[in-house]
């Protein structure tokens, strides 16, 4: 059936690679609680990805990834600075705020097409604009790709990370679509994270590919003292945890999770350049990841919208701009199709021709 | 491969029927965090079999599940009353704690056969000795089956709760083995919960066949009014819910979580039966449910590690308790081959007839 | 001595009358924790200042204040919206956070004059910038008089409120200077407070004659609940209350908070006519309690600290802005010895025009 | 008028010496926030009375010291070990738990007279009676003197604090009361504390001649990192912070803090002699400091009641134990009245001799 759900790219089931190694792990009995050899193995694997030593801790959710990030980076208080679109400050509901209990808090800086610039970051901890009196600012946190659908490049990250150790400052990065970055970059998953200065990494898997699995990557293995205890503690500590690692392990295996971000990213390039012949269609951002923010004609909005079409809104109503998702298994043809639709539909007279209606 | 890892109920993979579910649920694209069938479908599976209007939220483990009821039910600040031994006591590092930013905290009681006794819960309420100038007792939580591997019978639920909501306090129960808690006393869950006083419920099938799935039951579902935010925050809405939802759902169709139960019930009840017939075994607790603690001679013990048996210390290293523990995919033949064993270990003269060793 | 510090309004110690009253209150005994005379007649004290029915809850400073009612308002979690300087946001540490166990957070709005409008909170509430997904906006927080040295109309707090209200947020006022504002509106406290819409207000009088005296005043009386609890947890319940509550009996007796504040008022306004009449200096908000914010010539600013004068820095360095604050106890002859060598030190050229230099 | 509030040692002013001294500090300006040369003087006043460098931070209450205490000594998580009736444990509203943002736990231990017996603690350390898969435990504290009206001798603090460090756990000092156990011990504060291992002492003055006057002192200033920044959050940040340390400067000089102490010990050793002669009267630890607990026969009791006199009960009504506090300005006549009325009605029949009523 074609696809029509665009919503996000968390639409879509595990690739079927991930499914079959989850079904392999699920025979017999294995330690629980992280003692089953699938665990055991991560750091090994991730080492290898990484091409350095790491600590790697599996969990469920990449909200409760970054909660951990900003709490052991904080810890014992300390504000977290981060992008003012950034999911940690914007949809997991305080988490900084609460894995930290009450020490931490998440600021928002602006951004240009989702990046926090260098330049913004230095004026933002040199001159006192984060004043020093209150919450001493003690982590940035770096979305990649971003909320935008764009990329910080190498050297991007780099200069952020150098102003903010500068500053003392912990370096994160919110990776629930790295592999949709690193398959844009073309570099090395070591050249985008530690050697450019990242401390730890929310390593995300569900949005391509995976059914459920999450984990943090400890660079700085020093920071992962505690995080035995806090996972624990924050009910992250899965009892058939080889659920979880299982589909990490099959994840990073043969480049899986290259292949299925490239081909998420190529699609939503497909997806670019057809709607960019309709006219009236606008677009944010440069479109660097598997998605896409838009402002469509009503006549299309409304037309897609009664084809079944589901996409989700961003920003306020008024912008009147929708996130287009595509994930890995999102087809040639469902793009296509979607293409070939928005054109009929923009073909069609509005005898009103608005915006994006607002309700939703 | 004959079963050998009894270290918890928690060693092994899913019942094929909720593998083949999790393949199913699979397939295709739902809407995410819980917008998905399955999930929509689980009030009114759950309304049935608690034969009562519930709300149903899926979490990822136990530990979570138990926090957040913590939680809400002290909110804003409010002392758990709950068994020495409980989980939510001994085992989720403060969950109350944190999960309540620190307005709540667990007071243990004491307990026979790891059971609160409604004598010893009237004494700590109504006299004094929760002190009223301190944190204040808003909820019990009722293991159930318990620590011990015992269960409350109906009544004893009912009776407790009584002298809980006497005293304006919600009830809980942690109901991580809720299953063998029900096949053993074959009474209807309706009974064991709501119909005896229980505001609301952790359901546990992790433990009993699922791969990775609870939920938070509200029976009492004014409770239920931050239940969305929290589990956000804590980082427990999964994108991709189907994968728990699919769980509970082939869990609680045809009573397959009642068969696995009594399945393990019986193998526990099967094992204690073989063991007390080898002189020197000692068992510390009724056996009601899928598990059994027991101090075995030293030659045993000695001889079933040396086997590659595993089973998990209970209590201080002094008490020499191990607790064996019987999943609902444990043979027949696994256990009357662990029986065998410890007799043929029994009947070794040890050098030195001593009791379990401390040190593992 | 001729006042030289004019760096807080803080650096004075308390009024005669205050002093005199702390000294007849500190003879023979009384119940401790506020079962004193003194703090049991506060409700009916504050009642006839109020012109309503209070509760009254003294505590030591305003930062507790501010916190403790952050933490009611939110309960058990939400935003407070609050002024981008306000001393909530800024200067307590993460208050909000603290206070609510990790439940609250502060969210910032810009302002004009210290103020914020009622047209930038509406937009905020009402079109989604404040990110419903996020943590839900449950509060107000108006600090009066300002950060900037201005006051709310009591027109302008009702619009606020209303717009508040009309969201379902409630009103906080934070009254670290509400004597002042007062004196300078010469409207009534219940005109100002909860005839306008507010629900608690944090009444201050350190800064205005008291020692170390601070009470959350509830119109609202529901908010106020768990207060008694929560205070005393935050340490804020003091044993000899009477030290705090007989201080803020003679502050609000014979007006003495008002001619305190009108005196302070005045004495800025002095100050201001007399520095205005210097070239250079820059006066960068309405002047309309005690203190005001200045930029002040090069010459004058390293002359006047050469002569011993003390005032504190706003903003960032680079903004070379002062506050020079008037307590209730400056006299005349203090503000024009200071105009006078402000004058003195204008006059002399200077080698290298610049402005106030940033370090300090 | 003769004294009848036994109610507590906070019933009473402050010592003229103390309230002369807060006279004198109220004049003029001085820098706010701590800044003012009472405060300066702090650390080296108090490193001469401790013979040791220290960091000293006056804060408004006992509970807030304690609070503070527990979360610097645990952070980021942790357990504090306390007598079960201590006041961090029953009186402090989860202190130890807001004051972490819910990583800390208070864990009660049985006590002998009050006190904490180094077997005990030994043995909950050592042999995994505090689980280790639970809150690990890192402070211990020690409220000297007790709620049971003893003291710790020397040798026994150094006794549990060597059981402590070696298990890696702080060691903390409540000492609301320490002035009463040095006046006891004759001892010099350094051989109480840091030379008997602890770590961090609440320093309570209030309890002893103070209006409101409390301290954190450091010994292991390492400890102290965090404690501006926390006390400022807590809202302990006075402003006209020579209010409390001139208090605290008073206090200590010219050893008034021990002449009240002594004093206030002595009447309650009059007051155990003279009851002790009553019969019925029975006492339930030795009396080493300012007040004591007893059993009176109903008569008595309800005698004294009318007579005007007040006391607090202690532990659960049932045990009919009511503590009579001695303050520092008590008078021999005091006593001496107290004593004669309880024989007055000690004489008198009683048609109904029952021990002291339940309700109050």
């Amino acid at each position: 059936m074609m696809k029509k759900n665009f919503y996000s790219d968390n639409v879509s089931g595990a690739s079927p690679e991930i499914l079959a190694a989850l079904v392999v792990a699920n025979a017999g009995d294995t330690a629980p609680y992280g003692g089953d050899p699938y665990t055991e193995r991560l750091p090994r694997r991730f080492g290898q990805l990484f091409e350095t030593e790491v600590e790697v801790y599996p969990v469920g959710t990449g909200t409760a990834a970054n909660g951990l990030c900003a709490a052991v980076m904080t810890a014992p208080y300390g504000a977290v600075i981060c992008a003012d679109g950034s999911h940690l400050h914007t949809s997991e509901c305080g988490g900084a705020e609460f894995w930290s209990g009450g020490g931490a808090r998440s600021v928002p800086l602006p951004t240009r097409d989702g990046k926090i610039r260098a330049v913004d970051l230095t004026r933002a901890l040199a001159d006192g604009a984060l004043r020093t009196a209150d919450v001493p600012p003690r982590a940035l946190s770096l979305t990649q790709g971003t909320e935008a659908g764009t990329v910080y490049s190498v050297g991007e990250v780099g200069a952020l990370a150098e102003v903010a150790r500068a500053h003392g400052l912990r370096v994160h990065m919110d990776g629930a679509r790295f592999a949709n970055a690193v398959a844009r970059l073309g570099c090395t998953p070591a050249e985008l994270t530690w050697k450019a200065g990242v401390d730890i990494l929310s390593f995300g898997a569900t949005k391509n590919g995976a059914l459920c699995a999450e984990a943090v990557v400890f660079f700085n293995r020093e920071l992962a003292q505690t995080m035995r205890y806090r996972r624990r503690r924050g009910g992250h500590l899965f009892s058939k945890m080889r659920l979880i690692s299982a589909q990490l392990e099959a994840y990073v295996a043969d480049d899986l999770w290259l292949r299925n971000a490239r081909h998420a990213n190529a699609m939503a390039r497909r997806l670019r350049e057809g709607l960019s012949r309709i006219p009236g269609v606008r677009f944010h951002h440069p479109t660097e990841i598997n998605f896409l923010l838009a402002t469509l004609p009503a006549p299309v909005w409304e037309g897609l919208v009664a084809d079944g079409y589901s996409f989700s809104r961003r920003g306020v109503p008024a912008d009147n701009i929708v996130r287009i998702a595509c994930a890995c298994d999102t087809t040639e043809q469902a793009v296509d199709a979607l293409v070939a639709a928005a054109e009929r539909h923009a073909a069609v007279k509005s005898p009103n021709p608005q915006p994006t209606p607002a309700a939703r």
